[in-house]
């Protein structure tokens, strides 16, 4: 329709703010956006919508598994006292196939599933969402279990930077037959709030490099999976070396 | 307890069969198996259970969502004419907080989420599963989307070996600080099967080899992620460079 082609282009923030997260210059000659894997839809009817209902976003917290970040969502509201309307509950927004997605006030959380991969598609769609809603600047927090080399159990783990198999702080992303290294670093501001939150509610914790595998049984080392081919020795000295280069 | 000690070692098949999947030693130490993920434990005494349950799987059949899965499963209960139990109905097998697991006569079937982390526990667990089960020399098998290069919509794409970003029929493992290569190939004889599987219900098909990506937006050359650094030329080029290599 000659009407619909004419319709003016959705606008995305790209130029004048320092903190929009959208690196892809392609959205702005898109008609509607399609955020497949959570469910959502944004064309230019609902960005308004978008924008009323994700605009004051400032915090996206994310984990593995559903119900833990569903969980995790009922926490948040009884902690920043969000009363739930009178007959209503939390329901999650969006397709629940894939991600379990929640917004309590100004948090965003959902579950990211296993893997790279997995995380990677979330971070896409959610960033989009974020960025068509107007909410720059939102940070960031990924939680989950920490293997915790030499540290206490119960000690709560901040991670400085996520390294690679090869103790590397990037992420390796193979982009059209090339492999694109991006920076795994926890923002400086958000490592120093994350360590007084933890100082307030009285836990202990560590500030270290953490390992990220794309292979939970071989990539840990762990001994009980379907392929081993290494020992029990090599297991502890690579985890030594990894003790040795600051990783907790 | 001195009792549960001495309690004989829990065996797993290793050397007098060629078709045995598990290659990991430490297994034969561990007095039972937490399959954590799929949500089944293998002590001594569920052994026998196990292999009453699963030691007649013939075909492993896995895909990502378990929507789709679910589908599948009630597809190939109808098409092998096996009966429900009057007034019961199919059911998730274990855990569903993570993957979805049916068991269909012959055929088990999973989902296995977005990438390979997700897939690669999956089939650690399952190939532990059908091992301790004596269900030995199963054929494995993952349905997905194609995105069909250079080929009609509605064509069977037959995977003859899955390559990487650069065009290695090999999946990369990342194992205590060392990289892998493990052969990603299809085997000769089920390849076969396919086609003629495929030839019989008279679908259109071809083969050839496919592209395994770690990201869905980037590593596949999509130009909707939130970030995306290249022109629709690149990803053309790319597309072309798999095409002439072949990949469909």
């Amino acid at each position: 329709m000659a009407a619909a082609n004419m319709a003016p282009r959705m606008p995305v923030l790209t130029a004048d703010t320092t903190q929009v997260l959208v690196r892809n210059s392609h959205i702005l000659e898109m008609q509607s956006d399609v955020l497949f894997h959570i469910g959502l839809t944004i064309s230019q009817k609902e960005r308004q919508q978008i924008a009323n209902t994700f605009g004051d976003v400032k915090f996206f917290v994310t984990g593995g598994s559903a119900e833990r970040m569903t969980h995790f969502a009922r926490l948040v509201a009884k902690e920043l006292d969000i009363a739930t309307p009178y007959g209503y509950q939390l329901a999650p927004i969006g397709s629940t196939s894939r991600y379990t997605l929640y917004k309590v006030g100004p948090v965003l959380v959902a579950n990211h599933g296993i893997g790279m991969p997995s995380i990677s598609i979330l971070l896409h769609e959610v960033t989009k969402l974020l960025e068509y809603a107007g909410a720059h600047g939102a940070t960031y927090i990924r939680m989950g279990t920490s293997g915790g080399i030499g540290v206490e159990p119960g000690t709560i783990v901040i991670t400085s930077e996520a390294v690679n198999n090869k103790l590397e702080a990037v992420e390796e992303v193979a982009v059209l037959g090339s492999t694109v290294l991006r920076p795994s670093i926890c923002s400086p501001e958000v490592r120093k709030d994350m360590i007084a939150a933890t100082t307030d509610v009285g836990l202990p914790y560590t500030v270290g490099k953490t390992l990220s595998c794309n292979d939970f049984y071989e990539g840990q080392g762990r001994l009980d999976g379907a392929i081993c081919e290494y020992t029990l020795q090599d297991k502890m000295d690579f985890l030594q070396t990894l003790a040795n280069a600051g990783s907790v």
